[in-house]
């Protein structure tokens, strides 16, 4: 069991509770004595914690990410709570829920999946419907998508965010085939269903969410193109041309060079998708700006991802109660 | 009676018929003989004309853009049709059909306006609701709506096209407000009804489609900022806050500086108007250069507005014959 | 009375005076135990108070942008002087003297004001003095004028700084009228009276300065744009051209897209006009900036605003006296 | 036997002879008879053909880029040559010597394909050799490689092109090895023989070069990703990380993302590899603006690929005769 | 004596005159005959010029940019006047008034070079009045002076047009002067004379104007900064910090690295230096564009330089005359 | 004697000992009592010291950059280590070695230097070789060569940076001149020679290493063009065209306008130049991001001169042992 959190720690309480390693370091006072210094959290924020004896034998079995039990007491240093930890020791997995560590999709994602289902039973392309098939049989991809967030602080930056914005992806990739009859709807949903799918690789999120050593050298585009391309040439018959128009898709998604697409999308379908996909992550990144307090009664916070702030448009709208005259 | 169009004209042959003057200049032959030099046309193409005598007084009357009657010799110089002009006249504004010299949208255009009086109908905000129906109750407002491409070259750029792109976005707004529950959508569809109204005084589209001197002086976005604020100025009561943000949604619904936006969105719904304008041109632009025949089987014309061709994916998806091996 | 200012408060003190909020928040110490915690400031800087005791009823009456009378004791913390607060409650506006709060230009606003009458009897274009006279002829223009800054951090950053940015530009502009014949001195005029008109609304600065929430969403190039069309809307027979050609001259000054003008300079006074406003405000900022104490004898304080440090020319080109050897 | 050349072609001859089609149509005169026009070229230039007469079959059976037998009469028109069929029949194969109809590199590509194996041969990392033993062991690969420019119009752009830059960046590897004690060579030496593998897909030039439907949706950057992922894979045992090492600089190598590199260089020796790919692509494209004769006795033509001319340093640094004064 | 200019040469005529060549090479007919082909020139204009026969002698003594004379016929070959030689030879340096080859400033070069003088009188700094006195004691200084244009293609692209400019900025700078009291006028006036003078070198401008191989390797600025260099080394005593205040100045005129400085002004002087340059040149351009007839009312011609048109204010302020009703 | 070095000073003990100003400055105490704080440093760190009486007389005689002696005790205050100040003055030169307060080259300068007279040995154009002699004849710019870092922070910061940084391009021409025979390997190694020669003045780093003002306001292209301008004058003989020619080399070696190059490389050998100076300014950047430790195994620390960072190969293809299970 967790408790307590992060944000409920009360100065001159003793604790015992369960906390994710963020940083972890041994320095050395001023006057040589080494201690222990790490930084612990949760999903609700982060706290300083010191160790300041007996923390070698401990120290040396848990590193940054690592889950550990700890019993501590709280102190105020500077006006901030501090832990001074008397015990610690990894936690064992079953120990943890992971849910407490991370934030979470508000939907639920058993939900989200079944709604995925049933988008991947509509494609009419017996190839397109064979490919995200096979892609989709491996449980790890299935298990993966269900925890992943689509970013590390883009876009819906939690666990279960990647299907829900996949899953968001293919009701706009309907739409777009009932208002543009021109358009080839089984491209945009299999563009919906496979273009982040190398996020899977790319981001590692058992714990805090963060890139790995290959997802940084490489990329989710790359990542999922190696992925994808192996399953198509895989599927016997397979047409060549069907081939390169997904691969193309999937490479020119992010609509621009300097977003990493090593392609301009050059199929009306990979332009159109580009647009939903780009539209529903600022979507998305204005949500999460709007949710945070930012002190302004009109504006939200200023979003780094978009480079400007939003209007609260329901707080600007009403009509402010007139100020009270100065009393005394 | 229009007839022949030029793409028609063969030569050895004598016409009598009704063009649009595309340029007009008096030139001199290397001896010192001044004639005529004009550049005719209708919608299906332009051609040269010389008028070498007696030409003085009917060239007075006639300018660039003005409709002419003509009679004429077709004649052909360095492999090239030519008219060699025996009568020139202006023509009477009777005398013309105007459709006959500029290309127009596949869509009637009464059933289109039809389509946009029911999504007006659909407003629900009263004051949203009022200020669309003052500014459409303007008949100019809506006869030059009737008629207005919705750009000189990138986009709709033909009779009726900027009403077809304003009842496409509506229908996009409606089908965001349904997949985004935060959207107001009253605010999505008068950004559709009222984001172009500029152009109605930016383009000239009598007979050619070009700028006029305010419209380029100004751009489409200053001008229905002033025309959209003196309606809703107009409009008793009208919520000094809700103004703001009707101008904040035509000033900003370029996306970027570049494009001619003096702000760009800081509000949602403004954010998301933008991605549908841009990408219901775009996908305008690509369905325009599909459907020039570019001597490419596999590829579009190179289109200017876009920067690059696009996949015709139809013929490249269909499996090619196989050559048949040379003979002799 | 104001005293004491914030430079002057010293360790130690009991204090009563008057101050501005700028920020305030109701904070818990470790314990758990509430307590308010405010920025005060005045135009010589700012410091932080805490009150501990008895504030909920007082600050309930106080908020940001509010001036307050307090009662204090001025103790160190961390080497950094802080008030704790006995006494707040709002001031009366009777008690405040707004000079005392924010920065003010060197010049005297009511001569600066004369002058820039004196440049409107010298228009000749009866339609363009009537436009500039009836602008100016509403009281409210007139205060605010004499009171507003230019910008909020780029330049002319204090009370009556657009005022001296605007008679500056009046004197520019009659010099270039002379320099260069082919220009019509009362464009530029005009221009110069009119173009930042739309800051007396964009920019708040009853007590900082600070942008107001239309200012935000629409920018004074689109707020002047809107004055100054309906004024002359308001003359009778103003003609259309010419109100065509007021407007670009407002909306191109700023010269680029990406500095808020959607539209570039097409006109030759307004490319002149913009060079003028351009290089009158980057003189200004080089003003501002050598005025500061940057610690290095050879150069200013690094400019935000044009991205460079300057040189100081006197101090340069002065030669250092010789340093003196090391003695013991 | 392909004589006559292009450039020899005299007017008022009757040859017989073997062309490329470089483009083909069927056109009206202005009286509406139908004839066939197309331009031939071979390594020395092109020329306009026409056909009257009995097309019709004869041009059912030939396309673009086929080479074709003709018979024709070389006229002037205009100032200049061109040809006047009476025979025209697709070429059988056995007739054509491709080396006849593109530019060639001047180095003989068997010996720059042996310096290439010995390049191989030096390969430590037994991983690295066997990727590259294997990719190699595809006689497909071989003999395109022995083939293929290294681009359309960048530099070296000619057949054996490609072959010949990636011998000199194998030396230039080398090189840097011998320089940096700190580099790796046999990351250079793999990222010169497998940079652009690619590119034997990407590009078309049995004929002509030109880009294949599959090389414009993709690049050759994916293109050669897929290739060698697939080896890198088919390799028993070969390390994941030197697997995403390997991937990672072949994508990185453009260097920059608007050059088409979805990643840039994060590994030591993919930089310096951008730098050498990228040095010895400019050297090859100065050398080819050198060698056309520019009409300027100082400087090259203008280099499209590089935006700017080149000096003749010989030329310039030579002092010129004195100009004789005139004589008459 | 120069007569004919090219633009009054009409067919039918034989003529004698004086030309520039503007481009000579020697061609073959398609029957192989070698004919001579230049293009000849005036400041009117150019015209073709071909010599049939005995052409080897006269054109083996001729080069691009030589003055020659000629007898000729005048005909007319696709509607163009062009020259068939019977006669060429250089011409003589006394058979040659240069203004007629080149256009000119309208104003007297010897006025302007006297006010120069003035303002050159008027230098306060001793050590800059020195500086500039000297650089401009070089009579070869002073007759090129009086000679180069300012540009080859942006602005005053005509002889004399640097001087005009030099002095137009002499007026400005002592504007400034007496506008911004903190500015050293001295500082701007030197800046004025001695900014361009790398011209004199960087521009060829004895026939045509077009660039050195040196103006093309260095640029005006590091040309100019070289001799104004050495003239301060020679002054004795010239101050070591006031010599870099000049550089600084010289190098930073261009005001951007992009137009070629390789400092930007870091010096209050050198940041309005700058302004004032850029805006002369461009009012310069202005003028130039509006000085053409471009074929539309309102609108000057597309200038390159500013890279858009400009409106023609007096055109576009006229109320125009109502148009007829077409009669017939 | 140095001793103690900062990142050796331990809290509670009293010392005597050497260190650079870094900071200067007189502070109030809030309750108004001036003292001293000064930033005190050496090559291994900085540190903060404050002296609190008796500081007037000592701090008059000292300023930033100056070398002091002292006596303190080191105190801890909020975790750092700080230095009272008991007694303080100019350290006289002789005390000092200036190697104790700046890194150095890990090569012997005296080598390197032998290696650069080696090279310039194998100059066989009898100008440049004279050229390069004369500006090394200077034993001013000897010294300074061999003490010079080649930058403040970009690259090769340290003594002896700017002689290991030219030795290692003169390494790197004579390759580019074996591998591209059209190079003239002379230009090369001139430029390798003198393209930095202005750092000795642009760049002050006897103490710190900083800019000095004149290399603030000209920058080292400029700074060495004069120089190695005034040499060529003073060689009798030296041709113009040569002269123009190193001048071009000199200025377009940074290859961008916006890296402070007035021209791009228009000789062949000015743009591989450009290209082997950036190339190992890169790589001596790599070189000194990896050698910091980062904290992340896998990682480099962010490189600001690179704009990322960078993987460590070894660290990654090294397989991690694998991680034990949680025990208790």
């Amino acid at each position: 069991m967790k408790a307590p959190f992060v944000k409920d720690l009360a100065a001159d309480q003793s604790i015992t509770g369960f906390f994710l390693v963020v940083e972890k370091e041994v320095r050395n006072t001023a006057g040589g004595k080494p201690y222990l210094r790490m930084e612990l959290g949760d999903k609700s924020g982060t706290v300083e914690a010191r160790m300041w004896d007996h923390f070698e034998d401990p120290a040396k079995d848990v590193s940054r990410d690592d889950f550990v039990k700890v019993q501590a007491r709280v102190e105020l240093y500077r006006n901030k709570t501090q832990l001074a930890l008397s015990q610690l020791r990894r936690a064992k997995p079953e120990e943890i829920e992971l849910a407490d560590f991370l934030p979470h999709t508000p939907f639920d994602v058993e939900v989200l999946y079944k709604q995925l289902q049933g988008f991947m039973e509509e494609l009419k392309n017996p190839w397109l419907k064979q490919l995200v098939a096979k892609v989709y049989s491996d449980p790890q991809v299935v298990a993966k998508m269900k925890r992943a967030p689509a970013a590390k602080v883009m876009h819906h930056a939690y666990i279960g965010g990647l299907l829900e914005h996949v899953v968001g992806l293919c009701g706009l990739a309907k739409q777009m085939g009932a208002h543009y009859p021109e358009l080839d709807v089984d491209l945009l949903l299999m563009a919906a269903m496979l273009h982040d799918i190398g996020k899977l690789e790319e981001l590692c999120y058992e714990r805090a969410v963060s890139y790995t050593a290959e997802g940084q050298l490489l990329g989710h585009i790359v990542m999922e193109l190696e992925t994808v391309s192996k399953v198509m040439d895989s599927i016997e018959g397979f047409p060549a041309k069907l081939k390169a128009v997904v691969q193309h898709i999937l490479i020119s998604h992010h609509g621009e060079y300097e977003f990493g697409s090593p392609k301009l999308p050059m199929i009306r379908e990979a332009l159109v998708f580009h647009y939903l996909d780009d539209m529903d992550s600022k979507v998305a990144a204005v949500r999460a700006a709007l949710a945070v307090d930012s002190g302004e009664e009109d504006w939200s916070v200023y979003s780094g991802a978009l480079g400007r702030k939003f209007l609260r448009l329901d707080a600007y709208l009403k009509e402010p109660e007139k100020k009270k005259e100065a009393k005394n």
